[in-house]
């Protein structure tokens, strides 16, 4: 492929050629999975008490879940836009696609 | 269709200028699909016994999930080959993968 | 265990000592079951045209998806009313308790 | 606890008639949660690093969502055996299955 890569495509590294994570979304991500962290946190303090009832904990682990969801929404749309939308640019698009299903597999 | 197509492209139509699902992923999914309906077919069926076991039905209800689950990865491996890779070449990263998070949504 | 089925429980049949799944949970079931069918088999159909866009398959299949887990909430419920609720009182619990745990993996 | 309990109720406390979760169901969760807040830890941490790759961050978030989930079980068994068993011993059946369903939605 000798064509410039569109401007289209979202500002990223090639560190040694390989792929790395957009900086907008890594930042965006770790901001989330700090605050899913600290909510984490505050569960297992909760389970302290022997008088916390289960039903409040699902509760938590639950909103914790929609947390780490949501970073991984995050994570996953910078991979799309940076990554596997240049696939045809780049002529890798079998390997990206094989790989990012992978990874949503059981998501 | 009588534009070239980058090599790296899945082959598909583009009807009208609107992007359409590639034949060969459109024809594994219609085949999962029926299979499904069959299933799904066999569990009504098996609610017309009065002594059916409700986890009986869970079990079964649960396996067409994972089929439709199956047959879901078939059209996102076929959008995200002909569609999302090629994204970046045609210009509109943004709104392709806008759409497909949508469309993964509570996936 | 002496005491006599609590007037809370479900009412459900016994047929040979088997648990079978309370009346109204399988008629909710089986219409809501039927109401998938119809709508698989539209996707089923929407995939013989060659022109059809693979999001709005993707679309369909998670209506249909979100359909099947509507009607295994039922189920679901109808079977934790009648079955496991009254647990304790027959004896079973562990047994029950395993069982839909291991109905509900993977959910 | 003085009261006797029924034999096949799990032992829990009812603190001022409040349910709460069994002890042994609290501290494995407590254990798990722990684990799980480590290896959040370590994806942040990961995430500092500009040549991190999505794919891997993606896979990591998996990994923790499903320590979480099997946190879940440990708290959902806990749950249906020590509460949901007894629901028709205590008469409160309707009430514990609405509440355990809306606990599981989403799930």
């Amino acid at each position: 492929m000798t064509t410039p890569v569109a401007p289209d495509t979202a500002p990223h590294c090639h560190a040694e050629g390989k792929l790395c994570m957009p900086e907008d979304a890594r930042k965006r991500a770790a901001r989330r999975l700090s605050i899913a962290r600290g909510h984490l946190d505050s569960i297992v303090k909760m389970l302290d008490d022997p008088n916390v009832y289960c039903v409040d904990v699902l509760r938590q682990i639950k909103a914790v879940q929609g947390a780490l969801s949501g970073a991984g929404d995050v994570v996953l749309r910078g991979h799309l836009e940076a990554h596997v939308a240049t696939a045809g640019q780049r002529g890798d698009t079998l390997e990206m696609v094989e790989e990012v299903m992978e990874a949503l597999r059981y998501r």
